[in-house]
């Protein structure tokens, strides 16, 4: 990946899940990067505005990329999101053919690629990506922390 | 469910797969049923045309029966679709909720409910669906089998 770091794309994941979380939505935010490290897309979660449970931030960056680049294929390209993607946004990466996944927080609870689907871990999968964990991960999980005690407090 | 037997609701869903097999697309087709089995949404592949990997059958009702219904859950609502959901879908519709799956062939290949990740068979699916394979199978299947042998020979 050229020209543009990969903190410096987490750092733009984590505001646009400050951003999500702002609106009410729960605070994941992802960053699409072309093969040339260009931005193609990012977003937040937008499930609540939309009133759509497949609105996940990496759904959003993939469908705005793909339109980006008039294809249905991202090949070279690299998925920043803030915490570890469910089973539908993994399938959804692999369907995509991105190169290279990086993410923030894992997720015990609803993730997809260390935790429970698995998605990777299958033939079924087409295609894997290189993955990465753990970037920007404590500034990931603060922002969720934080959005889960102000709902219950 | 009331009203719209289920052999009527997978006989559109095969209309849409074959629909979708005219316009070049994969030819799988979907339809989602209310509580009280009017159809919310019907639709089948357009992930070439939208050049979007997620524009899946089932995606697509999923999200047109949210915005007809005006909430990212579909409650008592019923999905059915020509083919095995891939993980992607299957984790799309453990998350709105729907209530049930019905659906015709088995996809070992890149299926995601019996195959593989088996979306629903871990504890990170938050909800679970009841789950029918095999109805319309046949005819599923046979709309499978002819689109790929056109595109072989």
């Amino acid at each position: 990946m050229n020209g543009f770091p990969a903190s410096q794309a987490m750092a733009m994941a984590l505001e646009e899940a400050a951003a999500a979380g702002a609106r009410g939505e729960v605070p994941v935010g992802a960053v699409l990067l072309g093969p040339d490290g260009t931005v193609l897309a990012r977003a937040g979660n937008r499930t609540r505005e939309r009133a759509d449970p497949t609105a996940h931030a990496e759904m959003l960056v993939i469908r705005d990329a793909c339109a980006a680049v008039g294809s249905e294929r991202l090949t070279g390209c690299s998925l920043f999101v803030t915490l570890e993607p469910c089973a539908m946004c993994a399938a959804a990466i692999a369907a995509a053919r991105v190169a290279r996944l990086v993410f923030g927080a894992e997720d015990p609870k609803s993730g997809g690629v260390l935790h429970g689907a698995r998605v990777f871990s299958h033939p079924q999968a087409h295609h894997v990506p290189e993955v990465v964990g753990g970037v920007g991960e404590a500034a990931a999980a603060a922002l969720l922390r934080d959005f889960f005690m102000r709902l219950r407090f």
